[in-house]
């Protein structure tokens, strides 16, 4: 076979994996919707079962032999092709590195701590988990050392979820956007002391199938394609991709019309991002998302800088009064202030844009410091507290508020937790771009027009698919590397907005 | 190796290619019921992923010798495990008697010709069709010889869809059947000259929501456990088990309650047979069902001889009251006429109970000629007619209304007619014997009891699994040979009901 012909033999391989993978996604997808209650234990062998074809395709010698052997000689192939042999190869090796036995060791481990998290979260009992956590994290440190013993095990760590991201950068960065939060929390403080008139304009009554429908008009709306994906409901929203068919759950609350709508619109940009990869290079790293911050970059803007800005409720306020009559006499002022909300709290999925990375840098910081070995895990509830305390100026009243309340460590997730706020930063940096080459986008989105910056994401953010890694998307896209000023500028602007 | 444990590694194997199976069947239920028009192209490239997996693992050589291996020595075995072995083992050597070239010769020439036929269908145009159905008869004669030469090729044909069926004994009984049923035609013929004033109760305006919960209500009167199964519409209704999951469709017509009812009570018979299965069996042939046959009994005996007696809606009608006002004045009587409609028609999917097996005897008769070689495929639309006015007493107008109905011989499906018409033979067999042992059915299903029929079900069919094949099963069962005595009565039964 010459190199062409090895290359669509590569393509055919991955191609099959994804589709293996897509039925997979339809297997979880359908366990989150649809599954009835009986069903759960045979669903999970499924699972299970389709789990194991695949990794025996992803692990099949011919495969493996087919990568390293393209993987010699780069120059034999143009630009794209050479990013499918790289990146396939990349995670190769990841993979590779860690032998079977320390993968079902670590597996076993997370689905135990996982159960264990459940009880101990429950009954508000660090030390139960203590134990667990301990063991995760020297799983952890072992296996960044496997992958590559010769750098500094976070940074192997976080690029599992952010290609090309180090802590090096990332560090002064997420440093810096906490010295810039801190005062603006410290308004907010002061500003939630008064009484608000405003703030309760979309709680009432929202017919959940008037909300169905309503969040169907505003998929349409932002540009998700309906004909190539769903909307549907889970207890915890989600979006996943099913070859071309992308996703999206939601969950609703009769008694509050922006909970099921923001969950809406972040998964909306999720799966308009998914849908606007580019179809031919399906199945192969051209064709697939960048990296999860890229990817919550795009769920970020579309729910933040669009959906919570008074411009597009400019638009979107008539139509939902045409599906909920209880908002005839409120104006865009009222339900912009009620999207806005904002003030310390204890829960990061419950927390509002301007403190939700204080929780995450709060996590980076732990996270780095358990990985460097210098906390350790029964020190953490305590460095939690201290640490909430500096930057938001609380302190949960039980660890079931604090250290038990994400499940990601108890998975040994390491490095995860920072690609939520690096959406953020690059959402604000591609929003910032955007506005000086679209000129007038609130004019636009008050028109309820979205094209003209979904047509720009598509562009420089969608297609790109994984030919550059994150920070050099950010930086061709919008002419800077990653840098917090936008994101700042954007949350002062909310709290001065908040504060009027 | 000992025995026991290469039995042990075949079960692994089955319940691998089972729970494969089971995600297949997910991507088609999905397909049919919510997949978004857009993503069909990726749906069938992951159909045909996920089946060149499961297909691998089917051929796998250690699978092949394994049953090869355990085959040779069946004293070995405990009588169950004797059966997965000899059920195993008998659909391999069908499997394996067919090379590569030759099966994607057939689903080739399959697919383009159920293209073809949707267009000659819409266009009535059967010479566009003849020259592929002559070239499916061909490779059916030839995959029958390849499978076992010494056999009529019919019979080889037949038992893909009814293990241990022949000929010699079917074409008697369906003879039999047909001379049964021609009498009792022209009895409807004579009684649909007169008006019928009670022919639309259940016609009118029946809202689909109603319907959708009023269809809910009524599998759980039946017995369908939705907390192992789903009911959802499509198109074409239809059901799939997906591991420890029943899931039924059916289709609503806003103006036409019968129509959704009957396609659901029909689906939920498939269901709850296999609700009823072994589920310590699961995967291996004891715990799957038995074959199209008693499927079809299933289905049928609860569509026919459960939904349509007056006895169930004694019951049944007031429970509809509460969902739909208009029955409010409709009597037990004037329903039990409505639902027990019949005459001669030119179509199956739309004929009832009395005429719907001179429908399949016409098929069966004409495809064992077919396969015979005593009728050519360019005289077939010919011999249609000329069966169908000897039957029915009518004749189609067009062959689109004739031979160009079904898509069953397109698909090269010679041998699957005939189990329609042995599920309606076997269900009045197992129907009558029920009778016997469970005293007065009438009384329990006037009462919405279905339990004691369901009970019996699941310990004469359900639990049997492959343990038997159908005759043998239905023998075991009502202590007699299939026959068509116990249709034959009900069917006359019913005659006289709708002469009154």
């Amino acid at each position: 076979m010459n190199s062409e012909s090895k290359y669509e033999r590569l393509v055919h391989m991955l191609r099959q994996q994804a589709n293996l993978g897509a039925a997979l996604a339809l297997l979880e997808w359908d366990q989150e919707t649809y599954l009835p209650s009986g069903a759960i234990d045979s669903r999970v062998r499924q699972i299970g079962a389709l789990s194991s074809a695949l990794h025996r395709e992803r692990t099949a010698p011919e495969f493996l032999n087919l990568v390293d052997d393209l993987a010699t000689r780069p120059e034999e192939f143009n630009a794209d092709q050479a990013v499918d042999i790289r990146e396939t190869k990349w995670k190769l090796d990841r993979q590779r590195a860690l032998d079977e036995p320390f993968v079902r060791q670590r597996a076993e481990l997370h689905a135990h701590a996982r159960n264990v998290w459940i009880s101990a979260r429950r009954d508000n009992d660090f030390a139960a988990l203590a134990p667990y956590l301990a063991r995760i994290v020297e799983l952890a440190r072992e296996m960044a050392q496997r992958i590559d013993a010769s750098r500094f095990a976070y940074d192997v760590l976080l690029e599992a979820y952010e290609p090309g991201a180090t802590t090096a950068t990332l560090r002064p960065m997420l440093e810096q956007l906490r010295d810039g939060l801190v005062p603006l929390v410290e308004r907010l403080r002061i500003r939630a002391t008064r009484p608000s008139a405003t703030a309760t304009v979309l709680c009432g009554d929202f017919p959940i199938e008037a909300q169905r429908q309503f969040n169907r008009e505003v998929l349409k709306i932002l540009g998700f394609d309906l004909t190539r994906g769903r909307l549907d409901e889970a207890a915890h929203p989600f979006s996943t991709s099913i070859g071309d068919d992308s996703r999206l759950t939601t969950r609703y609350a009769a008694n509050d019309l922006r909970y099921g709508l923001f969950s809406t619109i972040h998964e909306a940009g999720h799966g308009m991002y998914e849908q606007g990869l580019e179809a031919q290079a399906w199945g192969t790293p051209c064709g697939e998302s960048c990296s999860l911050g890229i990817h919550e970059s795009q769920s970020r803007l579309w729910e933040n800088l669009v959906g919570r800005s008074a411009a597009f409720w400019e638009y979107l306020l008539p139509l939902a009064r045409r599906f909920f009559p209880a908002l005839e006499n409120v104006s865009v002022a009222a339900v912009a202030h009620t999207v806005n909300e904002a003030k310390p709290s204890f829960i990061r999925t419950e927390s509002d844009e301007v403190t939700y990375n204080l929780h995450i840098i709060l996590r980076f910081e732990l996270e780095l410091e358990l990985i460097s070995g210098t906390l350790r895990v029964v020190d953490l509830p305590e460095a939690w507290r201290a640490k909430m305390q500096r930057s938001l100026g609380i302190e949960p009243p039980t660890d079931r508020d604090g250290v038990l309340q994400d499940v990601h460590w108890s998975c040994g997730d390491f490095g995860y937790f920072p690609t939520y706020t690096l959406g953020n930063i690059y959402a604000a940096q591609l929003m910032q771009k955007a506005r000086t080459v679209l000129g007038d986008i609130e004019t636009q989105l008050s028109r309820g027009d979205c094209a003209p910056l979904l047509e720009w994401m598509r562009v420089n953010v969608h297609r790109i698919g994984q030919r550059f890694r994150g920070t050099e998307l950010i930086e061709r896209a919008t002419g800077r590397a990653p840098d917090t000023d936008a994101l700042l500028a954007h949350l002062e602007n909310k709290v001065g907005f908040i504060e009027r």
